[in-house]
């Protein structure tokens, strides 16, 4: 795979540049390439700027609304709804958590849904944007379906991340962001365009066959995480924030890349809370957690067990002095988007 | 593997008696009476009967407490903490739960935080109770160390369950209970008691090899569900339900059956919330849902694509109407008890 090197302010203001041109306003052009960009510096390649070309597309297309009227409904203090009117996602997800982490200053506890959003990205990068407030946070998100429920022979569920973020008393956040599928979508679809093989045992083919061949795994099942139970925690994802929410739900989510009748309509659901609510030493206790498990024997050839998030934390830091590798067919994308 | 049929509420008679017998009042032998008989019931053996004689073995070396004096804080209208004051856990569990319906039904949501508690059986026990209130909700609690956070050669999570419960429009409930480890540490423990062989793959002696004997699973560590994934999942369990609520963490909860130099201090962690704040018909949306996904096509041999707590909720209908059967060795546990 050949890669292109540029740096990613650079890219940056090529991103926002594109994306005002497809009408979104410099502010929502800003949020959506910040996402992007910090995908790309985290290695999170599948969510990174591999999807600039789709959502631009969709804009084209009108199944993302450029220009979105966003309310935001308050249930309570601690509570409120917000209708993305069909906005790119990385703003309705930047409002919600925005949203939350007040409501959670103010009352202790904020739970926002969001209807009638899109495709936002890493739900870590909203979790960080809460715990950097000092703040705990689970945030749920369905997607397109991909994976088969428990008994089933066809896709119904998303990969339906589960992410869940902490202050941990240092620098790098506990951000926990799994996908409940063996692989991310994102990695099998960066695996398509590349032309490169996935790993056994993750996905079937359309007819039920186990298969390494990326094109062959989009058209049939990702299988999920421990079998029945993935398959709950999946189902339990897509209820949170679709059936909840008002959002998209039961398998009803578009498939951003291949399916442009409509918007997406993805829901999303935000918690968030005070981490001294009950104790007054939170971040001495999750100092001394995070130490204990650190400090047990390893398996050989491990040289540091690490917390969620902290490898993605070290790769920001990284890329972040370095020049962004791009493939050449996001270099291509560039291009003709500018143009 | 020998057993013994018995009325169940003759059965839970007997129960009451005994824990009474061990100084709970009449109300706290009760509710943990009911526990017992639901989880028998509901076909979780190992989280039933055959742990009455480990409860009573705690009271008697004074680490249960048979009267505890138990705390609740209002933090908020919405937030509460307990104390439980290393009660006998399923006591402390059911104020919680009772108190977080309450906060949900005033506010919209509740959180509530326990502390000095113990093991309190299964999480979708409770779960039941706010849906049947017609609450969504979630429950984590952690455990005894049984399982390797990844990278490490030793035991240190709990199978930490990550439980969430929501009204489906129909009588039958959605309850995923789901433990963190491929298989629950109460399976191991009857297995072990009844000399039954476990699983391939689910656990490793004390020298990391894997086994299916469960006295020597029970000595080495359990295996997460899907790696880096599962642990991430339990270690969020472990802050959740641990370091957030003041209770143990980080390995430090003592394991109730062999460890009787000290109380349990497990915490818990119940988040409520109303199923109407962001939809007005969420009753028809989650049976929309729920049919859509019993709509698909099936893997041969499957007959019917159930959703977590269907089959729980069918044997607890079946076992209510017949004899519960009880294995001679709880049948010997209860006539000791007694005398």
């Amino acid at each position: 795979m050949e890669k292109v090197n540029l740096k990613s302010q650079n890219i940056k203001k090529e991103v926002i540049q594109i994306f005002k041109k497809y009408g979104l306003s410099t502010n929502h052009a800003t949020i959506s390439a910040n996402a992007l960009i910090n995908a790309e510096l985290v290695g999170a390649y599948g969510h990174g700027l591999s999807r600039l070309k789709m959502y631009c597309d969709r804009i084209s297309k009108k199944v993302i609304n450029p220009k979105p009227k966003i309310k935001i409904k308050k249930i309570s203090q601690s509570i409120s709804h917000i209708n993305a009117d069909n906005s790119i996602g990385f703003v309705a997800a930047d409002i919600a958590i925005k949203k939350a982490i007040v409501n959670a200053k103010k009352t202790g506890i904020g739970l926002v849904a969001v209807k009638n959003s899109g495709h936002y990205g890493l739900s870590g990068y909203y979790a960080e944007q809460a715990v950097k407030k000092n703040l705990v946070t689970m945030i749920f998100t369905n997607a397109p379906p991909a994976v088969a429920p428990h008994g089933a022979l066809k896709s119904l569920f998303g990969t339906n991340p589960i992410c869940f973020g902490t202050p941990t008393g240092s620098k790098i956040p506990f951000i926990l962001d799994t996908s409940i599928s063996m692989i991310n979508r994102g990695k099998i679809r960066v695996a398509a365009r590349n032309n490169q093989k996935i790993p056994l045992g993750v996905a079937l083919d359309k007819f039920g066959k186990i298969t390494t061949d990326p094109k062959k795994a989009l058209k049939g099942v990702q299988l999920p995480i421990a079998g029945f139970r993935g398959s709950g925690l999946a189902w339990m994802v897509d209820i949170l924030s679709g059936v909840l929410t008002g959002g998209n739900h039961a398998g009803r989510v578009k498939d951003p890349f291949d399916d442009f009748s409509g918007p997406q309509n993805i829901g999303h659901l935000f918690i968030t809370f005070k981490t001294n609510l009950f104790v007054k030493d939170y971040s001495n206790r999750i100092k001394d957690n995070i130490k204990k498990v650190k400090r047990l024997p390893k398996i050989k050839g491990v040289k540091e067990i690490v917390y969620p998030g902290q490898n993605k934390y070290k790769r920001f830091k990284m890329n972040s002095k370095k020049k962004i590798k791009i493939t050449k067919i996001v270099k291509k994308d560039l291009e003709s988007l500018k143009n």
